[in-house]
């Protein structure tokens, strides 16, 4: 599966992994594939401790870093400082949301500390704003080579500064107009995400958008995602002409990440339609493990879910209790993954993981040869 | 792409093609695939009519009838005649519903006859009282060697019957737990159906669902169906172990079609954006072109669908203007189609579009070799 894409990046298989975590970041580039940190979590303070952590691991490889800054967003226009944007977004949150998603969580027995309630107003790395300073953080490391957007087209000054450093950009897309936009921003990567994906997606099938986005941005390389948990999952995203996979939800289930065991318990126990698009956490439509939460705030007779990067911050309380009380939350965790998550039946090694999607592909592009032999005996 | 299920159909390619139209069936099973006629429409005077129009002219190749006996339905228990079902599901149908019907018809300036207003009340093939005479047509005639059911698994005695006739029977599935049902009722092949599909669907994605059900039923010969319109997809349905596709929306693109050039030129014009999964015709979500008529049905100040076989009952009226009216009714018009509506750019032959299938599949394949032997080197 060694695309041409490979040797421009310097890894040996085409196997994109977003995650959180820096552990599984470090074991995928050593396995042969490139890791990349999802930062909207971290401050830049954090980041940079994260990235430096990376640094002293992944040895002679390389990885990336993944950042938020959304086409269209609450507060975009304002033209503020991070901090200045912050205090303006905090006080447009609802009280009526925040005590609706606290009572959520007192209904299902989750705890309620002080801590607790102060994260609930947290922007993190939602806005230009606050994902700019991460851009600044993850260029002062120089195995850090290549920075994604996972929701629009990069701005186009941070485009060329990222240029300017020697490093790629990447973003994704839901749509051939999409792709195309972050074509002609320059963008060196095109990701195309199908719906079937964990996280902030689009409502077109992998199947049908794959091909249609390698056709509109033709000859600038394109990276295939959503619902990719296999080897004989990347052999057909080569076939539809993608160079390689970026894939999320399989790295929730290495023994590598934080994801907690109740957490990776409920991924095994969910099959493909246990997923829903749900503007409950993020206030984007982003698909997840479909729970008392999500449920909640579909509920016509609820508050609805706010913009982003609003409803995170109502929603923040969520995801701290997901770690912090992982039996407690189980009902209205925050538990992100796509449809593939039908397919995870245990936790593995990340080198495992990467060792057998290369084997399954070797056993795909076998078979499809075994069958053009087959015809023409 | 010749499978093993190649020569037990006794086919060249593994192209299975539905269509509405006779002439469609005839051209995709003389240029090596194999045409599937979709029943639902017609009573089984007209069936009996179409497919001797078939056998006269499809030479020594073989075809297949698709029904509908939905796994639930309006009236399902009752236990009635076909007639006596039809007269009890008439009584059903809410005045405001056809009221409401014919006021979007109307104002859209699609006139509305006498003819019109009776075909709102017709039952057609969406029941297992008014699918079985059809069943008993198709089993008549010799080279009609394929019964499938696109909505559940087919009765149990059905099965049996249409085996002891010396014809196979495949079903449609959305998710893994409905194709067993099917592989343990005795169905020959599954057709797993993502819902990128135009019609009835699920809502798992393709590139997910697929494998998963491979895997389900083996050895059971598994179709992949939906999304699919490339012999691009024709090798990603392969490498991820189907036998072949089951296609759908293509041939709603062909010379041979009935489909009007108003509706064509829709269909060229939209991009798989424009699709949604609507319950505003037949009841059930299926996919469609979004238009007047589908947003109409999805406003909640109106009238709501009613449920299967009784909306399509109601929506039969817009149904024949579509055909009858196709300048008028262009904003309302049922325009089934699945996601891979965005690749299509112009009417082709038949024929030719099984050749351009069966050349992209051996370039797909042929990317695929020569990525391996590049690795290699």
């Amino acid at each position: 599966m060694h695309t041409p894409l490979c040797d421009q990046i310097g890894i040996e298989f085409p196997i994109f992994a977003f995650t959180h975590c820096r552990d599984v970041v470090v074991a995928v580039s050593k396995a042969g594939g490139f890791g990349v940190l999802g930062a909207v979590g971290f401050t830049p303070e954090q980041l940079e401790i994260e990235l430096k952590w990376i640094d002293e691991h992944i040895g002679d490889h390389t990885y990336g870093v993944d950042i938020v800054i959304p086409n269209k967003y609450e507060g975009m226009d304002a033209n503020l400082s991070a901090d200045e944007l912050a205090k303006m977004l905090q006080d447009m949150v609802p009280q009526e949301h925040l005590d609706f998603a606290k009572k959520i969580l007192t209904d299902h027995g989750v705890p309620l500390t002080a801590e607790d309630n102060e994260s609930t107003l947290q922007l993190l790395g939602w806005t230009e704003a606050t994902a700019t300073p991460q851009v600044e953080v993850a260029l002062k490391h120089p195995k850090m080579t290549l920075i994604a957007n996972a929701l629009g087209t990069p701005p186009r000054d941070m485009i060329e500064h990222i240029h300017a450093e020697g490093r790629k950009v990447a973003a994704l897309c839901g749509s051939p107009s999409q792709a195309r936009k972050h074509a002609d921003a320059g963008v060196d990567i095109i990701i195309a995400q199908g719906g079937e994906a964990g996280g902030h997606s689009g409502e077109v099938g992998s199947i049908v958008l794959w091909p249609q986005v390698v056709k509109e941005v033709a000859p600038v390389p394109v990276l295939a995602a959503g619902g990719i948990g296999s080897g004989q999952q990347i052999a057909a995203a080569l076939a539809l002409g993608a160079q390689g996979a970026w894939t999320g939800s399989q790295w929730l289930m290495v023994e590598e990440a934080e994801n907690t065991p109740v957490q990776q318990a409920a991924y095994v126990k969910a099959g493909s339609r246990d997923t829903v698009r749900s503007r409950s956490f993020t206030g984007k439509p982003a698909r997840m493990l479909r729970n008392d939460w999500t449920e909640a705030w579909e509920n016509p007779d609820n508050p609805k879910p706010l913009g982003m990067p609003l409803q995170f911050m109502v929603s923040g309380i969520a995801v701290a209790a997901t770690n912090k009380y992982p039996n407690e939350s189980v009902d209205v965790a925050f538990n992100p993954v796509g449809q593939v998550v039908g397919q995870f039946e245990k936790v593995e090694k990340t080198s495992a993981v990467i060792e057998r999607w290369v084997q399954e592909y070797l056993e795909a592009t076998n078979t499809l040869n075994e069958l053009n032999e087959a015809a023409s005996v």
